[in-house]
């Protein structure tokens, strides 16, 4: 069904990239502009031109403020009074907590036990309610919904959820527009990746590159050990119940619903990378960019680099997802990629 | 004896605020004009409004690129000719490496044996022939002298030299600036702190902000283990010849006889921190401002956070001094700090 151009975006429209710019307009002041990085070294090991978007440095250090936020702004005065509920085990969280904290509504978060602490810790430094639930999916969706039943509260869903997909795609159209058009007509970017999990960041991605210039080539990275994008993809029906074994812990989510359909309907392919990979691309992102991402955010550069030859000499836009690491476990994760 | 207005500063001279101004415009398009980094959580644990010069984005990744290009870029075709040489365990040999290769000057860099494995291989990426040494000063010294002479080429020290000097001053008439002046009539800041090894950066920094506004407040940070500086100013003589025990490999040089000058002439008081502090202090700069800094860059930070009330509402810059770390050796750094 065709939406009335003005009704405001609810969580189970399907996003334009419209719905892109309105966030964009909306986030304008609240979210931060990150810049986008550049290395020369990392350019002459991958054989193309990077260009990092530099999501690690947007608000409580994860792209997921822009969704979070988005959805928050939109809520009227009556469902904004009931309050916001989310189930996250880091950076969606603490991103939902602070865009409810800036709006001054209540922000019930929903974390699984083994979480890491200092992504539990933002969520909690961030002035939300932590409620916490087991690791397994169900466990996790039924502590939710007890607690959307007992407060009345509004759900905003780390990723199958319009409102926060078109959040999202604002990360890639700021970064088109940093970016800027070539003198030979070319659009700004051969092709642009981002970091696959539950597919929030993924689609709206897809749907920013492709409103933009439908000659941007869209990819997903995702490591080996949380494939199920990759073969949902591939197979036609999405994966359930597969568990996770990935040191990424931000991509360990299971692909929604609506991201399948949108990633279909984008034809956007997915790339594989092993945790050893992941490692060794945030080692280099370290030592180079000097900058602090988490290993989920250097799963695009593991497989620009393991697939060299398909990005030689073109003009590459990578979103670097988040910073937010537990620098105590940094010795076993560089451990791996030795 | 007055230097003629227009004669080229020599490494011997006494820098003065207009050498700086000059090294700046010099410097210009030639070093990269880094940015300001702050953040809101670090302003709220110290008490006060920091700004970090984040000095470790500079080229070759450490302030020493000023200095050394400041120097190279000053020298007459005769001299190039016969191409330049160093002493350094580490950032100032890929700095002179780098500002050497830019103008097409042979380059020598005398290096230690122990030397980090990341700023060896910086100076060898950059091109410079590398002679090793033994780690005690006589040998750098005889190693260094023996290089002059078979190849009659230029010394640029790598911190008790004017142009050298010159060229550490810009990166905090670089941050003044940025900053600007405050609407009161204030200086753009309060307080300026720096790391003190050899002690090339702490007269830079004092003379440019002193020369900008005498009001403003030049200190430097200096590691208990690497204390020559701390004591050689308060005794009044250069303490020669005692060893370096720290794990901030940037800060184990002994004060040279120009900067300790310098540093008198500006009446520039030290702050000691343990290397504890120090590892702490960096770990906080990855975690918060999401950025790779190296242990002697953090000494500063330390030193505020030791000493707050000395800061206590201020606004305060540091120059975040490089960023070159082995990794590998991250494990057993952070253990230093739990």
């Amino acid at each position: 069904m065709e939406r009335h151009p003005r009704a405001p975006l609810r969580a189970d429209d399907t996003p334009r990239f419209e719905d892109i710019r309105d966030a964009a307009a909306r986030l304008c002041g609240l979210a931060h502009l990150t810049p986008v990085l550049r290395s020369r070294s990392l350019d002459a090991l991958a054989g193309c031109e990077l260009h990092f978007k530099a999501e690690h440095l947007q608000r409580a250090g994860a792209f997921k403020f822009r969704g979070a936020a988005n959805a928050v702004s939109g809520l009227d005065a009556a469902r904004a009074a009931r309050g916001v509920v989310t189930q996250s085990s880091g950076n969606h969280g603490a991103a939902l907590a602070l865009a409810c904290r800036l709006h001054g509504i209540a922000c019930t978060v929903v974390v699984p036990r083994g979480a890491p602490r200092i992504k539990r810790e933002a969520i909690a430094r961030e002035g939300a309610r932590i409620v916490d639930c087991e690791v397994a999916q169900a466990d996790r969706d039924a502590v939710t919904a007890r607690v959307l039943a007992e407060t009345g509260g509004e759900l905003v869903h780390p990723y199958n959820d319009a409102r926060v997909i078109a959040g999202q795609g604002t990360a890639a159209l700021e970064l088109l527009g940093q970016i800027g058009r070539r003198g030979d007509g070319r659009p700004p970017l051969d092709v642009v990746l981002a970091p696959l999990s539950g597919g929030g960041l993924m689609s709206g991605t897809a749907i920013a590159a492709h409103g933009l210039d439908p000659r941007i080539r869209a990819l997903a990275a995702e490591p080996e050990g949380a494939r199920d994008g990759h073969d949902s993809l591939a197979g036609g029906a999405r994966i359930r119940g597969r568990p996770a074994d990935t040191v990424c812990d931000g991509l360990r989510a299971e692909l929604g619903p609506l991201p399948f359909d949108l990633l279909r309907e984008h034809a956007v392919e997915v790339l594989l990378v092993s945790d050893a990979e992941a490692v060794a691309a945030m080692r280099l992102i370290w030592e180079r960019l000097k900058t602090v991402v988490e290993p989920s955010a250097a799963v695009p550069l593991a497989a620009v680099l393991k697939h060299r030859a398909r990005f030689a000499g073109q003009r590459v836009g990578i979103v670097l997802s988040g910073g937010n690491i537990d620098l105590d476990a940094l010795p076993g994760l560089l451990a791996l990629a030795r």
